[in-house]
């Protein structure tokens, strides 16, 4: 019997760059060995996006769109509506009750997301509580592995740990899940400081079209000391650099340009007019991909609604486990 | 058209003479005029039970006898087991959105109740946000009216302020409860020390035989300097008065019986055979009542089940309503 994964993203905007690198390319290459469930956590979006559901459920559709475009195949990978499963939100409430508000206040992402958020301590209780309901996702679909980056290991850990209480004081019937680290570090942003992401305005969208592409890569932070051509340029914490490792397939050509940069001689538009080469590679057929979805969002619609329905049993299943375990069973 | 109450308990233990005089008999008296729901709030219970989960399983039965027994008519008031909810659930887990860490920090019922059992910071999350579950129960039914005592008045304020929220938020398809405040102040325990309680030890429960009720009356605390009947004794602080003025149908009787005490010449085995005449006569038909019911626990868990399955239908209705307000309706 295959493992299987969870995984998903918040549907506040199109996905970009960070997430082909950091996640959708290996959900891709893994969704033939493992059984993978895809989570649109739209609830989970809610809980900073609460005063914007309509940009959440909007971005349901683009998100799903965007897991087509990159060759997300629903044969193999089930879409779900986190939403659409109240066991989710079952699931949540019990397991708020085998973790104390001081343990949650040390969670180290999300004490770094309050502070960057500037919440201080008028953060919603629902973002605060997050850690218990991914948990909840995790472990609603029995999922044996969740591919992680470096900074989210504490959220697995979380989960490990709810995972070890309920099953020693009810009975043991949830998964305990694994990372799959991610090999990828976070992309940066084109502007060179902090991850890419939709609301620092940094991204490259996968939707994007080929010409905004080229815009935002010529527009890219380098290395401000590298005026002229001739100078050496620096290659460590130059954005353009890091996009070329992530995604030229000639990863010797790009190891060549670093030497080259870093010698001298090698100027910034030239390095962007290989990395415009390089993405235009990458993103023409998810854009074309992307464009034939698009036409028929009737059929889009049906692939979400047909793989919420398939993960609503599994989550089903597993909630009357639960139910089982913790007496809730009454009739 | 009625107007709709939600009531309930949380079925960590049989009902007592506290739950008698400040809840159910209102209950009992109101059930005619409104449209009640009574909610067996397991789920709630385990916020401080979740490691003792079959007391609470076997509780909601004991309960659901004491509430038949007390003359809660199933025609009149629906019994509803909040755990087969998952609309609850659902709701709780939105309306956390809605609400800061600092605020729930500062509801006072909530911070008595942490620093009465000791939590600390080391509060399970799940008790920390049960205000939170509380607007979900009240709101799932579209209850007009909660019946609570003075003491719990700030949570029907932070139902309030949550429904207030959503409604502006999304859109007004939630009802603002108001309180029914509840004439009887809590009924202090046997020790004259708090209030009646079952983890204080101190309570006289419904189920209780005769000559436990006797036994119980008889060891009550009084007043400690009341050493020789003769001597004057203190009306104020004996829970002895405090039993007669919820109890005794005959108040001019226990009127007397103050004056009596306070000049002296009263004597405490005498008052105390008074009140345990007085409880007998309340008693025992709910104790009757109770016992023929218990023989068939087979016709009380189907008038649970029936319940249950009405008030579900009233929250999968407002669910509805709350999935479209927020853009949840997908498919």
């Amino acid at each position: 019997m295959k493992e299987r994964i969870l995984t998903g993203d918040r549907p506040t905007g199109p996905l970009h760059l960070g997430h082909l690198a950091g996640s959708l390319r290996s959900r891709v290459a893994l969704q033939g060995e493992y059984e993978t469930y895809v989570l649109l956590a739209d609830i989970q979006a809610l809980t900073d996006h609460f005063d914007r559901p309509r940009q959440v459920r909007d971005n349901v559709w683009q998100v799903a769109l965007d897991y087509l475009a990159v060759g997300l195949d629903p044969q193999q990978a089930t879409f779900v509506i986190q939403s659409q499963l109240p066991e989710i939100a079952e699931l949540t409430v019990l397991y708020l009750n085998l973790v104390t508000v001081s343990h949650l206040r040390r969670n180290p992402t999300v004490k770094a997301e309050i502070a960057q958020k500037g919440y201080g301590e008028n953060v919603p209780a629902g973002f605060f509580i997050y850690p218990v309901s991914q948990a909840a996702d995790i472990t609603a679909f029995g999922a044996h592995l969740v591919p992680v980056g470096a900074d989210q290991l504490p959220m697995i850990e979380q989960t490990r740990e709810i995972v070890r209480r309920f099953n020693s004081l009810y009975a043991p019937v949830l998964v305990e899940p694994r990372e799959l680290l991610s090999p990828v570090s976070r992309l940066p942003g084109l502007g060179g400081q902090g991850k890419m992401s939709k609301s620092l305005g940094n991204a490259v969208f996968l939707c994007d079209p080929a010409d905004e592409v080229r815009r935002k890569v010529m527009g890219m932070y380098t290395d401000p000391g590298h005026l002229r051509a001739a100078d050496p340029g620096r290659v460590e914490g130059n954005p353009v650099f890091a996009y070329l490792d992530a995604f030229d397939p000639d990863q010797a050509g790009v190891a060549a340009l670093k030497h080259h940069y870093g010698q001298g001689g090698l100027g910034d538009v030239t390095l962007k007019r290989r990395l415009v080469e390089v993405l235009d590679a990458v993103l023409t057929p998810i854009r074309e991909r992307r464009a034939v979805f698009a036409r028929d969002m009737g059929a889009v619609q049906d692939i979400v609604r047909e793989g919420t329905g398939r993960g609503r049993e599994v989550a089903a299943q597993t909630m009357r486990a639960v139910r089982e375990a913790v007496g809730l069973d009454y009739f």
